[in-house]
């Protein structure tokens, strides 16, 4: 089991900067990446509706034989985690828990700062988990649905995203947090401008970042890293449909190019 | 058969506008809308995918026993009209020909611009049946994919709106066109503010109104109108996933109370 493969997924291309993340801090480890672009976006989906895809993807990842599950998704991981928890026997790890943490240990003056797509926001994860665990901190929370079309866009310095990304970012400013969370996968690409935007007294929380090293504190827990620390794992990347804006963004949010992209048939 | 409701279906929320236009224009006439909203947007799907989505809901309109089906969609327009022809003896419209239509009697420079998604604007398909007409036409097509999520935010006066338009109308200036075909259902909402922008030189087709019109005519053809004509129609919407976000942009895409919406099941 240690030598088998990590299963990631995501509704699209989103999740491949965890992707990216966790090749870069676990070279080793194989990684086998479902992007359900067939149905994506799922932010604008119903929580039933989310489960039931989250679920066909983890039946997809089990038969590939992954040690591990990773959902690189916000949205599937507020609706989906705990029923794919309940389901399978295999470790499934949630992109926001990471998040949480990092927030709390960036945070110094208690004021946290959380931006991402409709559902996630509604769903109040971010803001029930941190405050489970610090009651004090005063949150502020956005939905900021434009930014993942800028990002698929590459317009990540474009004029219109900063006047987009001001409106954006605006009550954040006003509450003045120190600590603002990044909680959608796609938001890894804009930390460069909303970095310069905010300044850096404000730490960002890259969902990516966080998350890969919570899988490699896991395998360390669980000893299932790979045997041979020295090797390059691959990257398979999956899609539920194939179409040429997809690979381009894929390789772009992967930073490297993707290789080939299979097609996966997920069946409802 | 006279009698029977007319079924109208896009990927989502957009073709709301066409619903809405043509219930303005043919008030009598019952109407029945699907939204495929579990599966939106199909901008970015391959046409193999998009032909079985566009057959499965027009197997379910058939069964609700319309005389006609109107694809609201353009990318389902696109790649499914031809299908959906050979499969079912209904008439089935498509929202192309009849923006093509409308292009080809607005311009008087010969000098026509075409806005829509990536599908859309990649599949050629405006240009192709602009040029089959009029082979001497100087067409000017750009991928405007930012336009539906600033659609579906409602920031349809928006000053990030204005900028984005400006770069994306930018060729169409300089082109010189004196008519812009609006190739995307979401785009009568941003009528508005194109209008201002390009000024009343240049004619802006809209997708929705050409193709209410296109509907009057087909019925008048094949005498399928409504056999009273002093009554008020019914508008019933179907979603395959059923949200809030839904529910407020149906009220607004339909410029009315959009009743209840009903769940419709589409298996893959």
């Amino acid at each position: 089991m240690k030598n088998a493969p990590i299963g990631i997924f995501d509704s699209g291309v989103g999740g491949l900067t965890v992707v990216r993340a966790i090749h870069d801090l676990l070279p080793q480890e194989d990684l086998i990446y479902v992007g359900d672009t067939a149905r994506f976006p799922y932010g604008n989906k119903s929580p039933a509706t989310i489960i039931r895809y989250a679920q066909q993807i983890t039946e997809f990842l089990q038969k590939q034989g992954v040690k591990l599950v990773v959902v690189a998704c916000n949205t599937a991981t507020v609706h989906g985690l705990a029923a794919l928890r309940e389901q399978w026997a295999l470790p499934v790890l949630g992109v926001v828990q990471p998040g949480v943490d990092a927030a709390l240990e960036a945070t110094r003056s208690g004021r946290v700062g959380i931006i991402g797509t409709v559902g996630t926001i509604q769903s109040k994860a971010y803001q029930q988990a941190l405050l489970q665990a610090r009651p004090e901190l005063h949150i502020t929370a956005s939905a900021t649905p434009l930014l993942v079309s800028l990002v698929e866009e590459d317009w990540l310095q474009h004029a219109a995203t900063q006047l987009i990304l001001e409106e954006y970012l605006a009550p954040h400013r006003a509450a003045q947090v120190d600590t603002l969370v990044l909680g959608c996968t796609h938001y890894p690409l804009l930390k460069g401008l909303i970095g310069q935007m905010l300044g850096p007294e404000v730490a960002l929380v890259d969902s990516a970042e966080n998350m890969a090293r919570a899988v490699a504190e896991r395998l360390r827990q669980d000893d299932l890293g790979h045997s041979n620390s020295k090797r390059v794992g691959t990257i398979q990347i999956y899609a539920s449909d194939l179409s040429t804006q997809f690979a381009n963004l894929a390789h772009r949010f992967l930073g490297r190019e993707a290789g080939t992209i299979e097609k996966v048939v997920l069946t409802d």
